[in-house]
């Protein structure tokens, strides 16, 4: 991947209740995030959503989480590094029978909510998760969080064999380190688009952005992870989609 | 195929709780019905069942149900025909991906309990299964029900474009026109194992069957559906295997 | 009960997903049917409603469902009926043990979806409800449907010992014989307002409303089931209370 | 309480899956601590075990879970003190509310598994566990572990106004602090069934054990906490309820 893609959580609708804008952030995004039924997304909104992604030519991502409904996925469980390999192989196989159905295909895995903070703050989980993709028939890239050094990430996956697609935001903001500033915090969202845009191309261009110390922190990111909750992020991805675009334009 | 295959119910546990003898059952059986997490078998289970599967190089079927824990699968759901399909490619690609993981794959599915059911009592809803199991890729074949008549299964079969298996049981009384008779009245369930023995074998030459009431019944069927729940039914399969092959012998 | 109450169905957001305008409704309801776990609302939404009934005094009612999150209790289930008194306690019980941490309690029940479908279409389950009700400490009083021959009802409630509450509808066209017209079929919704208010009206002062065909067909109801769904609803319950209010100025 | 109280796991069997000896351990405890659906027991499995308590003349204690029915509650999960608080009293309610239709009424509740555990690890947790259930009408007792030095338990307790009943086990090692040593460490589980009676008759006499490094450990404790699995840990229940009998006998 040469240019930056942008990547949106989709399917996360359940049963009777509906979540996102899918059918309006579709056109404008690469990758399409999909819940597995396990925090969101029941086996008739995957079926859709695979088909809207079908539609619009936009890659599939298996989106799998810890069982948690009543949480959306969002609740740390002690999941021992078995369980976790098998709650990713059962969500994965379940959203790519899903894809064949539709002769479509995954082209990677994130996990969704504590799952993936979990996998960012404890290697031995990455480890898990790494090796749980690459065990898959056939292997898959992991979606995962840039950080300013990455190194650890990177050997791991190396030494497992699972390309690593790192994903930056937006509309974050960074620490010196190259984490996301905690939602708690004053200053950790970005709420101006023009702000959004220009950390949206810098980080196309490979160029450092501002951490909220002042200081320039640089992030290597394959993808950028956009929203489609609302009207106001809807209008965020379709700024930043155009931004990219006319970037490429020669 | 031309032997009578014996298939048996497997992976039934759930979590912390175990239901059937499967690793003493599995050596004698040729076809494993896998529970997909809908009625039973979490992932973890499922793992273990595929990996005993294979160690005993038992053909491996997906058994998918209506999505209810709680019931067992056993209570019939109003789902609509997309319903049903949607629920089938969900648990047919969780098991699918689990086996591939294993560098295995599915050979059949039979649908479990209501959903089985169903499938046999309403037309429309056998077309929607076969019509869901002709969509997955790879198709698969479907095991279901042998009756004394089983034009209309055969019709949709070819229509569709399925393969049937279809199961007879050793061990239950069949009515004059090839339906089980209902556990609730007597003389349904076989206890005496040579009767069991004496029925498998008519089954597995094309020798018509001694129906309730007296009159003959002739059942085609490609497997025999067995069971593992208990030591009783544990010493049954290895008596119904141990005829069987005995009759292979030239 | 003297004057025609408004029932709304509430709490039927779930963990992560949004549903209906409790908050906005609220005020203009008598009595909330609030959802119980099994179709929607966890417990902490049941907290937050059953405060929102306290703080607008509206009674509280269980809103118990069969046991289906991703059909939201819409699809039947064959349940039988000490599965039904099992599932209706241990949902009232629940909901109940929510109220009295809130120093409230129940008025009523009235069960959700499929099953009060079936409990209206079949005698022998609104036995296994009224039963159900009838032995749970206290007795709660049932909510149901109106219809022109509720003679059946009646006499099961007077044997078992449950107080009737019936509903009826607004916004929904009736037949000849007091049922509610198939929302498949034409005309089964009135979208003006004024009929709406109209057949409000007429069912408060207990006049006959026109069937769809013309006929005359009069209703004895307690209560009239109104929604919270969309800002459309929400005006109709507006324009309703204020009617029905209008109406109790001497 | 003056004597040692029997208390034991009970109703964690859950649809078609049975697990426990429920009917033969209930003659011979005081106290059954009952799950309430979330990691075991369905509605119905939660109405026969409240009426084998009943017979039994039994105490009946909420056994409430994080909501994990695959992990059988014991995973531990990240949920807010507020989520305790609402899961508790949502589970509380639901098997309250089906002790009431037998017209018997809950004694005490004793969370579940990995609740229990983070309860006895975090005072946070432990606080938001007690306010939970002094919020519940009628206020309860809660059962919790005891340990050598349980003086924040006790003010805890104390300051919010609920009863405290210490659990002691008479199969564990304890360590010097009055912990259990861990399940996975040499000697953590008694097996020799003298020793095991031994440890509940020193229990039960307010007598020091012996520590797993020799020193000597006293637990005030006034309940024993019993298992009904299988059965030699029946055997050994039986064994300690007639010793425990002998020395209530002037």
């Amino acid at each position: 991947m040469s240019r930056l893609l942008l990547n949106c959580d989709m399917g996360e609708s359940f049963g009777n209740w509906t979540m996102g804008l899918d059918a309006e952030v579709m056109p404008f995004v690469d990758c399409a995030n999909i819940a597995c039924g396990f925090h969101a997304g029941d086996p008739g909104i995957m079926r859709q959503t695979v088909a809207l992604a079908v539609q619009h030519q936009v890659r599939i991502g298996a989106h799998p989480s810890y069982q948690d409904l009543a949480g959306f996925g969002r609740r740390s469980m002690a999941c021992s590094n078995e369980e976790i390999r098998d709650l990713l192989h059962y969500q994965i196989g379940a959203l790519d029978g899903i894809c064949r159905v539709q002769r479509t295909h995954l082209s990677y895995v994130k996990p969704h909510g504590a799952l993936y903070n979990d996998m960012m703050a404890d290697h031995r989980k990455l480890r898990a998760v790494l090796e749980a993709v690459a065990a898959y028939d056939p292997p898959l890239p992991l979606m995962l969080m840039a950080t300013a050094d990455d190194t650890v990430a990177r050997a791991l996956g190396a030494e497992i064999g699972v390309p690593l697609w790192f994903e930056a935001f937006a509309d974050r903001a960074y620490d010196a380190d190259g984490h996301l500033v905690s939602r708690r915090l004053p200053g950790a969202v970005h709420h101006d688009p023009a702000l959004i845009v220009e950390q949206a191309l810098r980080l196309a261009r490979g160029e450092p952005l501002t951490a909220i110390d002042g200081s320039a922190v640089t992030l290597h990111a394959q993808t950028l992870c956009v929203h489609g909750d609302n009207q106001s992020s809807l209008a965020a991805v379709r700024q930043i989609r155009q931004a990219l675009d006319a970037l490429k334009t020669p």
